[in-house]
């Protein structure tokens, strides 16, 4: 005979399974603790501890005093490839990724500029040490106020030193046509996508609930410069995973998109 | 002045910077609970407390009864896009990939076929309905026996019935050649990737430690018939944070790869 489960795991499975048939559909509120008590006969610490698990599991938000409710998704349509294919203004990109998804919703960004000594994460990625300045200009995006992702490029500063790439404000035609100015523009990009819990740091900054990933999505830029390809940029996006669908399409060769 | 964070935290917060810094490195036993207790002046009950913050963000894991250990990450690189470029055996894909990190580890995969009714996102991706039978081609693949990540494909099950495209074993064309000989070559993908926590299946399925979150990476293949493009493959990775990077690779429109 199989082992019986825990009364917490058994609390649940049962409202897992009502969320996934959409018994629970997003925004409903749950049972109360003590109705769960009362319905398991069992303690309400019992009932505390099955609702838990869903929390961590990310499908449930706790919002004392009104109880537990079914997390609401609506992802943001994110689209590394539109960043070829669109003018790229700091702000406008971000609004047009908003625009795909035909919604209502306000985006906003705040803008700052540093110069600081470049993470393991940059040198490798930039082929410099440590002891190489970099610029970096850290965008904060928010929507209706609330925040969404960080999104932070590095570029050597002795590139971009004195330019508007270093201006703490929207760049109306891009910083990636800055770049371009300044001979450097970028003709390839490498992403990599990594999944994992977020620092504490994010999880303030991005007022993160808990059992929420993220994915770190690193994108490196190179330009050709003296007839081969040079890496000039690496920026660091940090995705909340309730709050972000990441979409690439893919074409096979000798097809047009 | 600031709010004096907790004991339990503030031994989080001492250990985690440890294991960024580098002094603490993969693979490397964390002080004991007795040990946390003694240096922090504190009941062993907060030591475990401070060390499961760690255990939950993913960056240490507990081998009871030899203690704690940073994580080990060996992420796999997985690249979306070969498939375009490369002949994709079934597992010769799979092998490639190992390849590509000059790894000595051995890949395997187990291959089950099964025919069921879509589920909401096989049905909304192929715009068929509840009642289409489906073709589902599950693949666990596993590294030195661990279990890595899990590939489902779905294709109404019209379209592939009798097929090779159904063998239960390692089709050393691919699947997709045997779609392109019945008459459904893919020439155009788009893949989707969301983070979450597992489901309680696939925690148990890849044998997910606490704090691992996966990417689930959706891919619709399209194919050109009777002159429009017609959705005929959606095939669902899950992949493991601790795992994977995924990378894809852009080159701006004009210029060569």
């Amino acid at each position: 005979m199989a082992r019986q489960r825990a009364i917490y795991q058994r609390i649940a499975d049962e409202l897992r399974a009502d969320i996934t048939a959409g018994t629970l559909r997003e925004d409903m509120r749950l049972p109360t603790e003590a109705e769960l008590a009362q319905r398991w006969k069992t303690s309400r610490a019992t009932a505390v501890q099955g609702l838990k698990v869903l929390v961590n599991e990310g499908l449930i938000v706790a919002d004392r005093p009104r109880g537990y409710f079914v997390r609401k998704r609506r992802p943001m349509v994110y689209r590394p490839q539109a960043e070829f294919r669109i003018p790229e203004p700091d702000a406008d990109i971000f609004r047009q990724r908003i625009a795909d998804e035909q919604d209502s919703r306000e985006p906003s960004q705040k803008i700052e500029v540093a110069i600081s000594s470049p993470s393991k994460t940059v040198q490798r990625r930039l082929h410099i040490d440590a002891k190489t300045a970099v610029a970096v200009r850290r965008r904060m995006r928010s929507i209706d106020g609330d925040p969404f992702n960080l999104n932070d490029s590095h570029v050597p500063l002795s590139l971009v030193e004195g330019t508007d790439w270093m201006s703490p404000e929207d760049v109306p035609r891009g910083t990636n046509r800055v770049l371009a100015e300044l001979g450097y523009e970028i003709i390839h990009s490498v992403d990599e996508i990594m999944v994992r819990m977020p620092t504490p740091e994010e999880s303030s900054r991005l007022a993160l609930g808990p059992g929420t990933p993220v994915a770190e999505h690193i994108v490196t830029g190179y330009a050709r410069r003296d007839g081969r390809e040079t890496p000039v940029q690496v920026t660091v996006n940090i995705l909340p995973g309730d709050r972000h669908v990441i979409i690439y399409d893919r074409v096979r060769e000798g097809e047009s998109a």
